[in-house]
């Protein structure tokens, strides 16, 4: 029985290669978790069990595609990125989401009771996640991106500190919460958490102020004599990608909750922008 | 701290709304399954366990999401069907394609230990799934897509089978076996089944034969005085259309394993292609 | 001297195939035409010259490009009609659209002489056009663009028709009839055209009113017992596809002023939607 | 009369903005010039009349689009090129190729009994362009596609000045050429140019062996203490970006037959790189 009589509609599947030398970013979204925040009982501002689930779901991303450089996490969203030599699926943009997607789905689900050890999850309120490819043609772009991200993250990060010290230990309503804080700026903010609250915004935990950072693990480069690293590689061979898809492999993948925005991050981890892997610390503990 | 800086790389999303008034199919595929069921030692040729989840899975999302109208599943492979008026997230593809394969991934992931009970998932080997989103702009597409499927399953469900029990029952090398069935025919196999292991090829299972489609079910039609349906319909209200949303979730999710290929399935159940809910069954169980 | 150090940079063009078997419109409109028709001072509400060199470079189209089925033009606007069995530049979209605009382009210059006998053209004010392709799924949604556009023509030039009334005859001046019109509707219009100037709107010339309508020629079909033609055709082989292009391009090209709204005029051309060639008139006059 | 019932058709126009901050080069093509040239009889194995016809409405081309920043042409083919900081039409894809190829059009129709006096236009002979539009992340795309395309006429024309001069000069047939040319190096051509015809390649005419390069005109920079100019540019206001169209009208449109794979031309004229408009020459002759 041949099957060619309907083959024809394998040529409605439209290619959607992403452009070559730019930069990918996989932005991965959590569906509906305002409802399943409630469900569970997250806590509020931040619940760091729910952050530590999401970091882990993508710690094993960055492991299973060794083809990622860096990622960046912040509530329930976590952006992954590709270099602009990445040739992985020959760069489909639904292949390459779609993998990222699961994958994290995946190791989300899996992990969930690792980090609710009192709250199992119940059908049908699981998590899943949606998620797009983006491009950006130079690093420029890409690091406005990541400082967008990581703005975000504070400005969201400030509110929601303020807002839920006035309603769970202010006792404020949550309209009458949102009714203050309406056309407040950052200063106001912080007067509010320290005169009313005795909170000194600078002391909440790092993890909530800047997000997360994921990236394989190198020994840092001194700032000085260190030119820019450049994207703009020379053309490798397939046995030399080969090598350095193994090279990322050793890294071990790590979690850090540091400035992005200014350069300090990126001058001294130039494997990043560079994609040349560097040198692997003596010491280095398996994640 | 105003993001207003950064925010210009929002400029660089490009938008990807699927055609409108075309079917849209989902192919949900296993990423690796190969090694995979190795690993978790899956049943050969068919493990019922296997196809089992995979059409809880199916089910689920079907439940997660009524727009869809039809899915049909075979082996590590479902495909999803939205009908040609659906809006989903304004038929963006990528959020269709994400929110299908994550959903899907998370009752994948959860339910694992329901049908694999003596054999728990254990990372980094946890399964995930690729996808892509196709459309076709006719309901002939649609049909000789489904066939498509169809017909593959059978012709692999032949191979695989007969292989199997060359291997198996027959003590062959997987090499000789290989090279024995290259370039025979259906009735060769056939033939090869009988004779040599007593085995009636149509008396094996109709989930190895045939696959599963999965539909919400109402009272099927009598093919008698059965115009043809037409997903060509007028337009409809929001208000209607949030109604026949509700009517869809009402109706009982089923698995079945049944020919489509021919006209009877598409005559008896013309709400598949025209999209107006049916009559609920006299007494319905809820799966 | 190898070009291949170079040729890697074939690699960012991106593949632009249109979706098959939809019916594809390319829309061609004039760039700044209103300052144009100012400069070589078009005659209002409408010049004749102008739309019978638009329909003479619309005939050109249609012979040079035999895919085509059906063009439609409205002041500085055509509209060009590829089958839905259309293979043309394997259905690649910039290519589709470039090469109607172009030959377009060059009928159109290249006669200007020939109506505009008195007004000779002068760089750099050179007539240019730029172009997109649309796709359409069904023969519903094809007729209902093919109306929009109609319907278009018939508001614009009621509108228009009574606006330069007002202004030539009445001696308004543009804003004066501008405020007056604001907010009428079509029997205001009727209204003012014959009271006020003594013209019944119905009298005014077809090409004005209802546009221009250009397709192959062949003997027109009675209506009855006429089943409706549908686009879904059988798969043709490449030599009977060869075949129908040469018949069609044996076809006369003809320009018509009619109503494409209604049914009757497809149902007496069933060639349009079918794409079968019809049977050539007994006495044809190559145009 | 109201146009809402049929207006939904417009939600089936796609966009297709170009990616931001990208170099776009749209290629403009002719359609037929194998027969074209023949049926004109063109000179081989170039002709001068053919070449400066294309350069002039290349020339008008960016004349009418301040937004170009540089074009270089070969034999048929013409490719002009945006800066990434280009917002015309708003990246509109289609709309930018069609209106560069429609304007090339207009002016290579327009301004042929210019060039070939003795052999005027016959319908339906009547030149006409296909386009494409291609994005490039970084400048050193931009630059490899150029000497893509430089390296490409080299090549092209020294096979051509060979075979022609076998077949005119040396009484070969045309496929006897052919056949001895098949396999040959730039040298062995270069030799059978000399030996046999005593010809010097080095001293064939420069637009035959370089193409045409056509940019606006500053005063050239010494290549001394000059910085590479960065593309990356400062986001620059509205009024700005109007002031400096305004600029750039004002310059010289020049055609040179350069060498652009090397530095020099890039390094001397920054503007094209960087857009942003150089110094206007003491003495400007307007062309």
């Amino acid at each position: 029985m041949a099957n060619s009589k309907y083959e024809y509609v394998k040529g409605f599947e439209q290619p959607d290669a992403l452009l070559p030398n730019t930069w990918v970013v996989v932005r991965v979204d959590g569906r509906g978790f305002h409802k399943l925040s409630d469900h569970y009982a997250f806590q509020k501002p931040n619940d760091r069990r729910a952050l530590d689930l999401m970091n882990k779901a993508a710690v094993e991303v960055m492991k299973d595609l060794p083809d990622l450089v860096l990622a960046y996490g912040v509530s329930d969203e976590y952006s992954f990125v590709f270099h602009p030599t990445c040739e992985l699926f020959e760069r489909r943009s639904a292949k390459i989401v779609t993998t990222v997607v699961s994958t994290f789905t995946a190791h989300y689900i899996y992990h969930w009771n690792t980090f609710f050890t009192e709250t199992p999850l119940k059908p049908p309120f699981l998590p899943s996640f949606d998620g797009r490819a983006v491009t950006y043609p130079s690093t420029r772009n890409l690091r406005d991106y990541m400082s967008w991200r990581q703005v975000d993250c504070h400005i969201n990060n400030l509110y929601n500190t303020t807002f839920w010290a006035m309603v769970l230990k202010g006792g404020m309503s949550n309209t009458d919460a949102e009714q203050e804080l309406k056309g407040t700026v950052s200063s106001d903010k912080n007067e509010i958490l320290f005169r009313r609250f005795g909170i000194n915004y600078n002391n909440e935990l790092e993890i909530y102020k800047k997000g997360s950072v994921v990236y394989r693990q190198y020994e840092l480069e001194t700032k000085e004599g260190k030119e820019a690293a450049s994207s703009d590689l020379e053309p490798v061979s397939k046995t030399q990608q080969e090598k350095m898809r193994k090279l990322r492999k050793k890294a071990q993948v790590v979690v850090d909750h540091v400035d992005i925005i200014k350069d300090d991050f990126w001058d001294r981890r130039p494997w990043i922008v560079s994609n040349k892997p560097g040198k692997l610390p003596v010491s280095q503990d398996i994640s």
